[in-house]
């Protein structure tokens, strides 16, 4: 396998470029077989990477992936195959782009829609100091749901050195929604249309046959014609940018010749190929959706290896299906992951009381707040870092409004191989930064439950934040009574404390199942706002260590220590939170660099 | 004048509701001169909100207007003129729509863009249960520069009871910007092409004298021609809407036309119409932006009535262009606020290091980030509320990143007349919640040249954040050393100390000019990170009072007393901040009510 884009120059031939293309997408499916990862748009995306390479000299050309899913090839064939098993595992390579891994990335990846933005920063510096080459930004088109994309495109006029390859696989996780997927679908998919195309065109070329009067019209007209009709990407000319295609995004002869094309060109480009999701392997092109994001997996099958335990996103869906059972006025809402939010069944179930609205997070939570102002109670299901995108709507359309959304919060918390964009680390700093909303962190299926149950029933926004995967060590001496309280405390220490929430009560609670007499627990289930009287309880204790899953300033544990100080609390008092960005390893291994885990705790417990 | 809309239907002359118009204007014209507010575009939407009162029945149809800039007429005919002369003063009517303030409102409102989410909110309840009547978003073109705007439009094929009113003049504060705007430009003013477009419809009309061959493809291609190519919103179609215009919006004969025919639609409605801003007025009309939001003026000059003093808006422009003289890296973005947020010089002074990407800040931090990558020092000047919209942006693109961005944040604290949504109140929490970003608080000009030379120069990103209005009292015993220091101390009181930074700096410098004895002061000039020290020395006092312009979750005196309890400070630690939702009034009104000024300060000083 060639190391460096420069090794593609020697191969001319199209038919050694597909068998590369070929050679790559076997090294993406077994890596990934054994890595878990981001499969079905990384086998779409080989083809057109390979033709990007081959004609956009990368030592004067910049290449940015919106958010990353298709950059797989590209890690490849810029000095990244050797390392390529290390995909996502510990001190490994990452699964999105990043500038801390490889001079060829110019940008981290993982949220969407941003990369015309990052584009058109460089595109702005490359022209001002005369520099040349072209920016490319390798966009999805579930990206293309997204406002900010489209922000990026109405302001991308100046920009004759931008090129963007929109790669419309026709999902985005799920499959796409919304008129900008209709439209493209529209374009890709009626061939009968661009067989009219063909002939209204050449009727046109034809026209000057016609009286004077019609001829003027037209000679006057015909520009306008041809760019508005005679060219299926109106919506882009529109926005001002050169359109090409649609073209096959497997067609390696015809992508290299188009972007020859483009190379030269004089204003803002798109290039609009169609790719297949999972192009190549069966399994990924049959299920591109399942194959999206997927753990290790048996190549020959396409079954996943690891046994799969319950989730807290599957406990949602079936709790939100019964909750809606029962009540008309509840109604999801997705950004584009109905799966993997776990809104599958209930968007089956209630098919008229379920939105997915693509990658448009800020347009969910204002479209929530409409449903909510009319009489529904929505139900934004969400990962907690993509909610990051909602900080205004959260205050502004629902916050201020006084009006009452719940809040899904799914991936709370570490992620794991997803790594630095996917932590779900900022929600409860966000929260706590809004006014008027609650937030529930439980920590076992049976409280979230209950949780969920609060939330529906509440007159106020209420966020419930969970965490990825299933629920950890229960202890037997956990209180289950049917009312969920605010907090609890266990244990008859009398000096030592561990206030903790969320998923890692597990830790804390196994450590007191093995040193029962060392400490007491205070567990805390509404984390926003705090209960007072937990605080005030708290205060008759010596040592409080407080352990905390999320990112340290703004959180709970800050709050809760300023209301320590103002109870006159006078032992001492720790806290053991996340400060920084988290990189790619599993769940466990990240929480054990943190001291969030069980060895963590015990060590901080002893050391203190 | 009419109370109510009902009121409306006695009226069925066009002379009349044109009367009616010009006597709304003249109600207006008087009202901001004595009170300030938005002028140029309330006086423009006059006549719109007329004929869609005159059209729509408000008992079953609703209408939500984006960011709340062209309500005035609606408020004034909605049961609200009696109490106009109130308007943005403290108690008073709300400078926006305010559903806290009337049934006809049925969101709060002053950022751009939601209006098409919120309403598809409304849209989808109304349909799932049977309810007649439209839902009518009325939005500016400027909103539509907005990636949520977008998202919206993205979104809205199912709802055929919407119907957005597109209010376009041709600016959103300042001269929009942007493709759309470019677009908008070209239906609203290429006549030639109107005309034209005429023609070729007869022509098309006559289409069956041509030979078979012809009449069949055109048979099959006229509806996509016709919705393609002869119609001026190709755009909007494009994304599933049915386009009406461009419509003069000043002709409420033409508008109740179009709203009648547009009443029985079956489908998303999109009714484009053109009005002048500052209409009926000649100041406004002569410069709309100025006249965008004004404090009070003489009528009959258009002056500005109160002295202006120099602000730290001022202080920034020059600075900026002074600093950008001596380096030519540093780039200045807006988003659509070149005049309110200084920036009208630095455009001049150097177009090509100047961005106005429109009302799109999202874009604008992604663009930066960009900017940054490639070698710019970009800044991005920005009113603390709007900056809401990054959030995700600050963490994703600019520190996960490890990119260098300026963030200029005017209107940080209270903002005062424009009440609830315009507060720059929630900036320290957010810049709290994300990674690696220093952010400066200055209280006086020269502090604040001072921050403005530090974030330029330094390695991270940098934020520094300034109020509204001049700088106020300024003691003479201010340190005014070259180097800005992270904080001071002022005083010899070592029993009780008082902790603040930015403008109400000033209130506690005047407390202590009048009773030196009675406490000491500790400014923060850098409120993130805290430096340490500052917290250890405090630690020695007996009494901490911390007064802050800020929401107190998440804020600085949150860390600042977690700080103080890890540094086992044993005395009494009082917070002052806001706790909620800051409605209209002067900022001294609010100030007070939040006992941030001088009176309050004593007040709690004497009350501990």
């Amino acid at each position: 396998m060639n190391k460096l884009p420069d090794d593609l120059k020697s191969i001319n031939s199209i038919h050694e470029l597909s068998f590369l293309a070929r050679k790559i997408r076997k090294r993406i499916v077994s890596v990934v077989s054994h890595n878990g990862g981001h499969l079905s748009s990384n086998l779409g995306s080989v083809d057109a990477i390979i033709s990007i390479l081959k004609v956009f000299d990368t030592k004067k050309n910049s290449i940015i992936f919106d958010v990353g899913h298709q950059c797989y090839a590209y890690k490849i064939l810029t000095g990244r195959n050797d390392n390529f098993d290390t995909l996502r595992k510990y001190k490994g390579l990452s699964g999105f782009t990043n500038r801390d891994e490889s001079l060829y990335d110019i940008f981290k990846s993982g949220h969407s829609g941003n990369s015309i933005s990052l584009a058109l920063g460089i595109c702005k510096f490359k022209k001002d100091f005369n520099i040349p080459g072209k920016v490319i930004a390798f966009i999805g088109d579930g990206s293309m749901t997204c406002g900010l994309a489209y922000e990026g495109l109405n302001n991308s006029s100046f920009a004759n050195n931008l090129v963007i390859v929109l790669n419309d696989n026709s999902m985005s996780i799920s499959r796409n929604v919304g008129a900008i997927s209709k439209y493209l679908s529209k374009i890709r998919t009626n061939l009968a249309y661009l067989k009219t195309k063909k002939k209204i065109k050449n009727f046109l070329d034809e026209l000057p046959i016609f009286g004077e009067n019609l001829k003027n019209i037209f000679s006057k007209f015909n520009f306008k014609l041809r760019s508005l009709a005679f060219k299926d990407g109106g919506l882009f000319e529109s926005l001002g940018l050169r359109y090409y295609g649609p073209i096959d995004g497997h067609d390696i002869y015809e992508m290299i010749r188009i972007f020859n094309i483009v190379k030269d060109s004089d204003c803002p480009v798109l290039v609009h190929i169609v790719t297949k999701k999972g192009k190549g392997y069966k399994p990924a092109e049959t299920h591109p959706d399942k194959f999206h994001g997927i753990s290790r997996f048996n190549i020959k099958t396409g079954l996943n290896i690891d046994e799969k335990k319950e989730t807290f996103t599957d406990v949602f869906g079936k709790s939100l299906c019964e909750l809606a059972s029962g009540n008309k006025k509840i109604y999801a809402i997705t950004a584009a992951m109905d799966r993997g939010t776990g809104l599958s069944e209930f968007a089956k179930k209630f098919p008229k009381r379920f939105s997915d609205v693509g990658i448009a997070e800020s347009h969910a939570v204002a479209f929530a707040a409409g449903l909510s102002a009319a009489g529904y109670i929505p139900v934004f299901a969400v990962y907690s870092t993509f909610l990051q995108r909602c900080f205004d709507q959260l205050i502004h359309d629902v916050s201020m409004q006084n009006l009452k959304v719940v809040f899904a919060v799914d991936r709370a918390g570490f992620v794991g191989e997803d790594g630095e964009s996917h932590q779900g680390i900022f929600d409860v700093s966000m929260f706590n930064s809004v006014p008027n909303l609650e937030c529930y962190s439980p920590s076992f299926f049976d409280e979230f439950k209950k949780c969920l149950k609060i939330a529906i029933e509440s007159d106020n926004s209420v966020a419930v934040r969970y965490p990825k995967g299933s629920e950890l060590f229960k202890p037997s001496w956990l209180s289950l009574n049917d009312k969920l309280e605010n907090y609890r405390f266990y244990g008859n220490n009398k000096d030592i404390l561990i206030v903790t929430y969320g998923r890692i009560f597990s830790f804390a609670a196994k450590i007191f199942d093995d040193f029962p007499e060392k400490f007491s627990i205070l567990k805390i289930n509404r984390i926003i706002p705090l209960d007072d009287n937990c605080i005030k309880q708290a205060c008759s204790y010596k040592k409080i260590l407080f352990f905390e899953e999320s990112y340290f300033r703004g959180s709970v544990s800050e709050i809760f220590g300023l209301n320590l100080l103002k109870n006159e609390f006078s032992g001492k008092f720790s806290t053991h939170a996340i400060n920084d960005f988290v990189k790619h390893a599993s769940v466990s291994e990240q929480l054990h660099e943190s001291y969030l885990d069980y060895e963590g705790m015990l060590h901080i417990l002893e050391v203190i």
